[in-house]
């Protein structure tokens, strides 16, 4: 028996998010069903997390375990040649057994698209959030900024989500430009319900003047959702890749050839 | 009455192509509606030319005539919130009564997107073709300079399109590439049913080695469409702008703000 994991990319509009769920389909359930065909039994696939129906992948991981007498190349082309159009497996490894995609994870690294074109987007709408008003960066940044670190975050989550902590680390935040796109990109050791939206829509209404900079460091310390902004919708919200303690997963940029890139949807 | 000239961007994946047809979703259809709508009359929507399902547009060209008291701007607006998803006016003018869309033309720009990802692209799947193997873009470009200059078509035309002459002009063919993804822009007075994608075709055969470099050049002398490679699928197809003589709807690079570039599918 071997333990595969695998980087999946996937277009969240297709899906009703990561996890199975009955008369839905989901990605789990894509991979899920795929192995079966493969290998003519029920495999349980586990994934690093769960994202939202419309939220999308570049790199999710997941594991699995499997007896096959496939290189892990031919693996991977075998399951491509089962799964719908809107997700592919761009890596598949067999890896220790200790290995498992949620428990061992140490980190996610997720990226928020926005356009800011001036009309209504006719290609990919559901691919990157739109705003039709311009925004201020320098705002955007310094407000971005004091996410980083340890705080308790529980102000940035959806109401019902329940955890035993809110409190969590932010390694880092980047935002970058092209033409009128801009992403977001958060680096943390995990992320609340909801927490990376929350904080795009909050990023957004201080972009457009509508929160002062401020609101971000008020709410770490007050730890009330109502001084944030909207939660920005699902399209725009991309998985980049999970970060586990042996090796990272790396982002979009340094990704290899077939790593659709940030801007590339 | 005013004659109002527009640009029109679309993908092509969500209509039945540009114009009206009974049963299914078009372009001209929706623009019509959008009037019929806001100024309670049907009135007809000339294209500068049909596109076929699945071709995409960033500056298709029409034009209509209409009684309004709304300004330019103040119309483009109205109609554009009467447009569904993934259609898209970038700009409305109103211009003088000698402009038809279709007979003022006096040329077209195309381009035709193709990804070379190693992997199926999860993303965007109708926006571009995908080919999984790599490309000489050298001996793409030597074939394609052949095609520059006034020919006889013929070859390079779906059998059936029953025009009075397939002698045409190509002004230029211009490669843009960016990371995995390659624009063959044409530029001419005019193109045959399914040309660039024909030409499209063939100069993807070219650039994986199984045609060689002088085909096009045969084709033309020889005028048989068997020498060719095989038309390359609608959904990379893009009418990028209709030329005018007074003035050229220039293209994606050189567009106002809001103007969708060519690789921001």
């Amino acid at each position: 028996m071997r333990n595969v994991r695998c980087k999946i990319a996937y277009d969240g509009s297709r899906f009703h998010g990561w996890q199975r769920q009955d008369g839905f389909t989901s990605v789990q359930q894509v991979l899920e069903d795929a192995l079966l065909e493969l290998c003519g039994s029920r495999i349980t696939v586990y994934g690093a997390g769960r994202t939202d129906t419309g939220v999308h992948a570049l790199g999710q991981v997941a594991n699995f375990h499997l007896s096959t007498r496939l290189s892990d190349d031919r693996l991977r082309h075998a399951l491509n040649a089962h799964l719908p159009e809107g997700v592919v497996l761009s890596r598949v490894e067999t890896c220790s057994h200790e290995f498992h995609a949620r428990f061992s994870a140490r980190g996610k690294r997720y990226a928020y698209m926005t356009r800011t074109t001036r009309f209504r987007p006719p290609f990919g709408r559901d691919l990157a959030h739109w705003v039709n008003h311009p925004l201020d960066h320098a705002a955007m940044r310094r407000a971005a900024n004091d996410l980083v670190g340890r705080h308790d975050f529980v102000a940035f989550s959806s109401t019902g989500s329940e955890r035993k902590s809110t409190l969590r680390t932010i390694h880092s935040v980047h935002f970058l430009r092209r033409r009128e796109s801009l992403a977001v990109v958060l680096q943390g050791d995990g992320f609340l319900y909801n927490m990376v939206r929350i904080i795009a829509g909050t990023l957004l209404d201080i972009g457009r003047g509508k929160l002062s900079c401020d609101v971000i460091a008020r709410a770490l310390v007050r730890r009330e959702r109502a001084e944030l902004g909207a939660t920005a919708p699902a399209s725009g919200l991309y998985l980049v890749s999970v970060l586990y303690p042996e090796r990272v997963f790396v982002g979009p940029d340094a990704g290899p050839r077939g790593n659709p890139g940030l801007f590339q949807y």
